[in-house]
């Protein structure tokens, strides 16, 4: 393939994106960067037609001629192709990229992947879109605007390059949140992969009654609900589900148990039972929906830190797993390198627990 | 208590209704009948305050001093009562009912109520309303517009008091549909009353996890959708459960054995037959949303009958099993009283089909 012209060369100070995959994901990224944060963006695409695609839309300021051209130069780099060739790909851009270049990902699981990949440039991510779209024909700048957008650093990840990535993600409109990659797959397994299950299987049901009642069910709104994403795209799904197969039937195996609890109560027409039963749904109910209502006015916390790998992950994932969400976050290095003040921008009435927690791991820390 | 006055009382021709148990859906009758069908309605609930609301409201024209004075004089009656005092108050009602009122429910559930209360002048009902809502105080006569509502006649009831039902149905709004007792309830099992043990299923799992990980998962749409109806009302739920135990343990063994297969090639790793049960599952999903969507203009059948108990609940259960819709009908009889005229009129391109069913019964059937 020829070279494609660069519709907008970066200047001194623009940051250099490379774009690996040029789908959904990866053409919003690039829609987003350009917009939202001025960047340069350089992608690439096995299939040529989905490269002109990302061009012609402006996705992309500059299409390359391979994986190597295309990270070229780059600070910052997205691997944005199906879950079936990621690791690979990741592999063949690790291998290709620069030593001060960032790289992520944008799958859908993260355990294989971090634990193959481990390399102080690579920080695992996925961003949570809910798109039900898919092809870069469908990009859109404001994809992520308020997304959760999962972080799995190693314990070898660079500080400086993973707060290069956060602050790339938070000009995105996307809430990075730093997650162990184990705890990111079951808690995925239960959230995301398990209820696909669940309206496949649930799908199937119904329609094998129509088969043999010949009778259409008037189907309520909890049906609809329930299985509204069954079905969906196979390519993805298909990958998603083997790439998580051992949360997810761990995640089956649990439900199973609930499910025969629920059978037993039914057999032994234990209304008491049944009726805490649905109590304690209607409690768990609240919480989720309570938990996921985070708001208020955002506090500025400056850390002191050793300038060292690790550090900057060690204290994302504290916060992430106490739920504390990082709004925003910069590292400034002493002049000699040798150490750093983190300044994270913390939601709400959460700082005050964000600064605890910060404080039990020994590092300074002040409210601005 | 004292008898309330009443409101408006009944003209020469004026349809009397009486509703037994003023909730929401009680309430949205009494409005919807007044509104639409220029009905007469009296009322009558164990609670004084519903009733007052009632009254107040414009949803009753009469606050009955009981059971056996609502039911004075009436043509149609409802009971709408919860499930758990479902099956005594229609007992109760169809004692103090004159022999020319026509008595139906609007429980979740149908066949043990359907068994227990075999009576001509019965007609089991079920309305689907997906109402989140509670209370006399949130009626609207709107609420059945265009909504499904079962009716599950037994094989003696009188024709003629089924289509008085049915077409009171009609007026209020509501797409009334004949079905057999034990299928509804078995269709209900899987489209209403599983989803609603999975969701609840689903959100205890997924509050589990938080408990565990102290973490709170970004949840997609797939998560929302799939529990929003947890914790449902407790009361409510509890008696739905305990009614269809049957049914529902038989869709909960039904979804066990397809959640093992699903474990099991995710066990083995294969990815062949994941992708299949993914794209049956799409094949299931697209037919599901097909078969939902009736439309296109209506045709008139006139189908003539003999004037004996069960003809007319034969002829709409056939169409109702084969998921024909009925978009309205009357009952014309003979002068002599021997025989009549049913008339159907059929939504869309289902008049055809129609016309064979009931032809294959041996009616005379034509087309107007």
């Amino acid at each position: 393939m020829t070279q494609a012209p660069d519709t907008q060369p970066a200047g001194r100070g623009t940051q250099r994106i490379a774009i690996l995959g040029l789908g959904l994901i990866g053409g919003s990224i690039g829609m987003a960067a350009k917009a939202r944060a001025g960047a340069h963006v350089s992608g690439y695409d096995t299939d040529p037609r989905a490269l002109e695609q990302a061009l012609a839309l402006g996705a992309i300021d500059r299409g390359a001629e391979d994986l190597k051209d295309a990270l070229s130069g780059a600070e910052v780099a997205f691997v944005a192709t199906p879950l079936g060739v990621l690791e690979r790909t990741v592999q063949d851009a690790l291998a290709a990229a620069g030593e001060d270049c960032v790289l992520s990902d944008v799958g859908s699981t993260k355990r294989m992947l971090t634990h193959a990949c481990a390399d102080q440039r690579f920080v695992g991510g996925h961003p949570l879109t809910g798109a039900q779209t898919a092809g870069v024909g469908n990009s859109s700048a404001g994809l992520f605007d308020g997304a959760r957008w999962y972080l799995t650093p190693g314990t070898g990840t660079s500080g400086v390059l993973y707060e290069r990535l956060h602050r790339l993600l938070v000009s995105l409109g996307a809430q990075p949140m730093a997650i162990e990659a184990d705890t990111h797959d079951r808690l995925m397994a239960c959230v995301s992969h398990l209820p696909h299950v669940l309206a496949n299987l649930l799908t199937g049901q119904a329609a094998g009654l129509i088969d043999s009642d010949g009778q259409l069910p008037s189907v309520g709104p909890s049906f609809r609900d329930a299985t509204r994403v069954a079905g969906a795209n196979t390519g993805i799904w298909r990958d998603i589900y083997l790439s998580n197969a051992q949360e997810l039937i761990a995640g089956i195996d649990e439900f199973s148990r609930r499910l025969g609890e629920v059978r037993e109560m039914l057999e032994n027409g234990d209304g008491a039972a049944i009726a805490d039963w649905n109590e304690h749904a209607r409690t768990d109910h609240r919480s989720l929906l309570e938990a996921g209502l985070l708001g208020g006015p955002v506090s500025q916390l400056d850390v002191s830190v050793p300038n060292r790998p690790g550090v900057v992950a060690e204290i994302a994932l504290e916060l992430g797993r106490s739920a504390v969400n990082i709004v925003d976050m910069t590292l400034s290095p002493s002049p000699d390198n040798s150490q750093g003040v983190v300044t994270l921008w913390i939601a709400g009435e959460q700082s005050q627990r964000a600064r605890e927690l910060i404080a039990a791991l020994d590092f300074p820390v002040s409210r601005a």
